[in-house]
């Protein structure tokens, strides 16, 4: 089934204790492309400027990835450096330059607009929002977001979550978009709004799914090594929809699967910078890495 | 199977948002044998001075705790005084008063000698090693630790490493004790010490078991609310040893059964202040969260 994603396309630098690259493919937009496109065909629409490498495209169009939503404006590509300790799950930012991403509007080729499955990355809800309105039938919609538009766009953003299936924010963003400690009752609080599904990060301790029936705790897979935990999200979020939007349905044993999925394809990403990982990784590995997480975290029932 | 526990008795001063409490019953051997008398008959090690209330003494030995290892002194008791914010997995110490448990020297009664599952709460690692002197044939004995000995006794810490089958610490005690950042990398350094199984303790999160045969993930219970942490990760350890005490044996099957269960055991203890809620948890109960946890984890194999 047809996979839409919006989101930014970046032009990362990043040092861990593990390495460093300059101008590394990233951005939302791309690490999702790059996670979903392993189990279905993604529509990716973003803006980059003109100093974007042709090889970064061939790169998604390798994957099947559609970039006729993917605008070329005058000017230079969004760019992030950051910098990680050994403490990889906070990335300290040095610089931001939003460039051609500063003005970027969501416009879907006709083609999109029949898509079922829709990744809203953590734009600013207003774009969000116009979005949503040329989709003409989504199936499902799963909406990501961040602490800069929870305190500076509020209300757009509660209105943008009336209008999708799923929700995925971290841990400090739910609690601070809820005001409420307790993830279930976080949980419940955006499900009052619409919502049916909502999927809270957990940065290297994986994530919670709460729906109406109940939670699903899912760890993350426990990695040797880890170079560079940028796009991790991005990439748990690829995973997910790319799953779902595979099997073109949506049931709660399906979403169980498709977050595993998620967490899998993530732990490919923090294994080196950039999409490298994510770039070589095969079917089989993928596979390989499925039922070595069930054997990780199956256990006994009571005699 | 006997199980012997060696550790602090405490009186505990504890506030969080949820509430407070002057002086409750806790301490590392309270809250283990409290957990771990859910499954199996618990001999405590430990002492305590002449303010000790009795009624403490009739809630352990209601649930069967073996008290003739418990000394009482001139002075009295350890007390501990600390507050946890909104983010309850950091606790802030306030006051210690050491009091009797500075002189605290384990003399195991003679019948405890025979113990075959003994955990060696996080205690001088010098007295550690006395303790495992005085028992004649044990099966499975788990030690745990903290900074203040990884950093200033380090040599006698590795000496009474070397002679345990399981070794605890939190992430932040395993990484700090080998130098090193992965938790796997670190685990297997500890095996190579001896230790055939290494349990880390992540809080909120959950815990994972390293064995020879590798990793299983447990994410912690998701709970609607939680009152005051303080006594996890003992409860935790207290339902594992106690299950596996109840077993009689040591396989990887039940290794796993086991941290379900002390992870569940600990989800009923931070439910309220001091043992409250451990004094009036039901099998009934145990069983129900136990299932309930297998629920909130399972997903189904590829097709």
């Amino acid at each position: 089934m047809s996979l839409v994603v919006v989101g930014s396309i970046a032009l990362d630098t990043v040092e861990t204790p593990f390495g460093s690259i300059t101008d590394g493919l990233g951005g939302t937009a791309v690490y999702f492309s790059m996670a979903a496109s392993l189990f279905a065909k993604v529509s990716l629409v973003g803006v980059v400027g003109e100093d974007f490498a042709q090889q970064h495209r061939q790169l998604l169009e390798s994957r099947h990835v559609d970039l006729s939503g993917l605008a070329t404006w005058p000017g230079r590509t969004f760019r992030w450096h950051g910098t990680y300790d050994y403490d990889l799950s906070v990335a300290h930012t040095l610089d931001t330059q939003l460039n051609v991403f500063a003005e970027f509007k969501p416009s879907l080729p006709e083609t999109y607009r029949e898509a079922q499955f829709v990744f809203l990355g953590n734009i600013d809800p207003e774009l969000q929002l116009t979005v949503l309105e040329q989709i003409r039938r989504p199936k499902f919609t799963l909406l990501d977001t961040m602490n800069f538009w929870i305190e500076g766009k509020r209300d757009k953003l509660t209105e943008a979550i009336e209008r999708v299936h799923a929700v995925t924010m971290n841990e400090a963003e739910i609690r601070e978009y809820t005001q409420n400690y307790s993830l279930t009752a976080a949980a419940r609080q955006i499900m009052a709004l619409g919502p049916k599904v909502v999927l809270i990060k957990r940065g290297e301790y994986g994530s919670v799914m709460v729906t109406r029936d109940g939670a699903f705790l899912a760890p993350a897979f426990l990695l040797e090594e880890v170079r560079d935990p940028t796009g991790a999200g991005d990439s748990f979020a690829g995973g997910f929809m790319g799953f779902l939007a595979r099997a073109g349905r949506v049931e709660v044993s399906l979403l169980k699967q498709a977050i595993v999925h998620g967490g899998v394809v993530a732990s490919f990403t923090v294994e080196d910078f950039s999409v490298n990982r994510l770039a070589r990784v095969t079917h089989d590995e993928l596979n390989h890495r499925y039922a070595e997480f069930q054997r990780m975290t199956y256990f006994e029932p009571l005699a």
